[in-house]
């Protein structure tokens, strides 16, 4: 894997259904920031099951390196990829109606010994895309100053906001 | 599947790990009580995927007819078995530590439209082989006679106890 | 019942008030597209429980063999009528305005051993009505075919999305 | 109802199983403190609905004038017996294994409108007798006046407490 | 209190805060179908204790004979109600903006053995005014029977819309 | 106030039950720590409510500074004391049978504007007495001094053990 | 501390990002009715937690006696500026979009032994500002005072809305 | 970091308090079983936040790549770190008495955007230990061949397992 060439995706952002774009799409934003090459796929765990096997078992000759899966619900999609590859998988429990997210959360991150699922919070995508940076980032100097820059970013944000709520005041 | 041999089981019973057996043993002897041939299976969604998904896409030319399924925490092998196949897979969601079953209950029930599984009570496994007895029973009198029976011989049993109880007092 | 004309009913449909429906439409839809004779019917376990102790006894004699059945809070139907009938019953837990559907979801999933009821996620009746194909099926060869069909389409569906999602990016 | 000869009981407390009885105990001993007449039953719901029926519809000419109802789970006996009397009924959420009674308070507190159920504290079927008794006594100046009493021995009883804390350290 | 005129209310409703009044005036609805003679009250156990001490101190001997207490949050109010008189006291969780009234819920029924609270569902102040009635009834046969025909109304119009559902369909 | 003399008991150490010491011993043992004079009372909002309403009224003349309430359930006396006093009134929810103390810490904490708790962590009462000690400091350099001691005491005992961790791998 | 000028605040009021302030601002509001100087101020104790260390390292001597500290979600300022400091500190849960503040309450409230933060209510900034106020007036007649003046207040206009709510009946 | 040697730790298994150590252990005996060099250190947020915050800001300096951080309650650890580094860090929810590490799960997983935490499940150090192992893996190709071995491993000893359930039978 250490000599992937740059053009192949590194991170694939999969989703069970385009209804949940909307919430990957934070992902896959920090990784165009970040420069990171990614592939974003509709792969769903109940209506294309050996599609999903496959994209698992596939994943790590294809190049990939880190797999961000988001699902809501009895939200499978993030486990089951990640009994199929021994990829780092991250997941993002999805919002919904009924119970706002909190089946997903328990769905995704309560899984087995044997099989981790690095769970983020519900409907934070965002933060999937920045852990997957992270992960990518342990062997990669340059990637990994790039955070330092953001989280300095993240924090003269903070001073400012700080600073006009000062003013508004 | 109407010409199947009684010889090959009828129900197949299946669990991620054999610490379930104790809870699902309870179908197991429900269908031994209606005389409904069974198996009883180790099958990991997240251990052995691939022996999951064969054993679901088989499931039907096997001659099973019901699957009840059984998992706790991110309990995936109920929803994933339903995947594939379109046999009935009854869920069985296991007690565990922590939250006690209710991230089992969650992970089963809130299926996606398209994959239903049908849930039974924490723990309840007992419930799970009735309700794959009803099933086969829809087509077959002679098991519904006895699922009357069954439901008879309940209410007397209530009904001593409730004679036993004015005794007691 | 192995010799029930298709003239009746197959399927009962029935909820605790009207203002279920707009939940419930969602099994009859599912029926009515895999081509299985269902009624739909307002059976309140709490305002005519004589009504609904006699809809549960009389199902099967009538012709009927899996009844859906959709409420909300207390959520008393489906339990009730599963203890009047031993056809199978599928419990929809229908959403609620103070507790989201957490209170239908337990009131009827945490049946005590005897009774089961096959409950769906919340809100869910479209898999309410697939579940009950799908038993129907059980021994209906053409149906299950269908049944296979249908989830050949959801794939080919999420395929497509997956295809959209890449040109849409 | 006025006449009521005192040789019959006034309360009638009820329980899905004999198993529920060492919690509903509490409420007839209340019941003897106070010597309100009353019966103890055990009526299934699930396992012999036709009895509870009669049990809910006979009650008033039988000259019951509460009934306490105990229940765990999905537990239905409260609220279905209230569907089928017109007299007070008192649900008990008895404590369960797996959710420990929180699946029992929503099966018994959220009843539709029309048909209440008086809901007390998970596992605390004292305060049913009591509340039993309080209801009794809205017209029943010797009951009220033990009410009185009664409160007056907490209020003592607390205060010796209060002493013997100061005791005690 | 057999004797009171029935110029006085029977039934105090109150409430923590006149922003509870569009929930808890469901029941002042019932009582007025049902000729109940009723005040309503803005009595808050927070802002103004000693008041609600003294409402519920009085209450007796003001000739009331039930308390319909309605309170959200931390919803002391029906609880402290119930600890100054041996009235019944109804108490009617509100919902709430975070919790939807879980937090009133559990405030409410979850009263230590001696001082019982009739919890009905959340938000359902209508089913607390029906307790009232069948509570007041338990010695009024007059009531009782128009409690009997509203259950009779109630059944009727339940079976109207299950005959209109029929014709919409 | 400023000038009470330190024979008087600064801080009220109150519970609704002698079942409640055995959690709210830990805040007595903190003050003794600190050398803050306290009692500790059993005073109950639902047995005894004019004592609780006395007890909150003259804590402020009595030279009470703070007052701690633990209670379990449905527990009122932490806010109904902070009803009846403008003292600082800190709340300790007490561990519960059925809901493990959610029930206390939401009837505890959701207090309604204008009447605030400042609540502990569930059985957390060592935390309610440092809490009563940060807020004596307050105005108080030496018992202040005393709290960065403690804190420095904390320090270095977390050191210890992660030394003792490091030896004994 | 005692010789503290009423130039500088008393209060720091600091929340994690300025989407919090529509929240705390009314913690804001009650300093101000009450007279009491304080500061605002958007520390993040993820994006800048440095100056969130010196912040609460320095609030002492500064001069500040009670910190304010809300925070949504996975909510860690009020318990790690309290980590930082002795002064009391006063946790406010910020609504979430998923859990709606159940996390956020739990994230602060659950506080290990030795360093606790006294929380109030879900988004009840409000009761924040009067706790503050409360402690500061430990030690202060004229706030003592004042608090009294408010307390009245509430009750009067408690009595007003029942006075307007006969009216409008 | 790319010529870290082998010497020192690659990755930090950090934890409040030694009573945590017992679930803690399970995550070091998986980095022991891969052969990665790591430290166990007790390290608390809350009563050594600057030790903290040095072991956060010096971890990437040290060499470490990734952070295991196991907390209970208010469980800040994991989070704080990751406030400090941008190295991955992984959060082990603690089991709670009270809540049995639902506050652990939300107060670690709810993270806001910026600051991601790789979640695992309640008590499952043993699946943290795995993931730091597949993070470490994305470059390492005999550890992801490890890896491989491992999952081999697992799906051998789950076929065993069902090979015995048979026999048992």
């Amino acid at each position: 894997m250490a000599t992937s060439t740059k053009a192949g995706p590194l991170v694939g952002v999969i989703m069970g259904s385009d209804s949940d774009w909307p919430t990957l799409r934070a992902a896959a934003e920090v990784l165009e920031e970040f420069g990171v090459p990614y592939e974003a796929r509709v792969v769903s765990a109940h209506r294309t099951p050996l599609d999903m096997a496959r994209y698992g078992r596939r994943a790590e000759a294809r190049g990939l390196r880190v797999i961000i899966a988001g699902a809501g619900g009895a939200a499978h999609l993030p486990g089951m990829v990640a009994s199929h590859t021994v990829l780092p998988v991250i997941g993002v429990p999805v919002m919904t109606q009924a119970l706002h997210g909190l089946d997903s959360l328990l769905s995704i991150v309560q899984m087995p010994a044997g099989v981790p699922v690095a769970t983020v919070a519900i409907g934070n995508a965002r933060n999937a895309g920045l852990l997957a940076v992270q992960i990518l980032a342990v062997e990669d100097d340059r990637l990994r100053a790039r955070l330092h820059d953001y989280r300095a970013r993240l924090a003269r944000e903070s001073r400012a906001k700080n600073r006009s709520l000062g003013a508004e005041k």
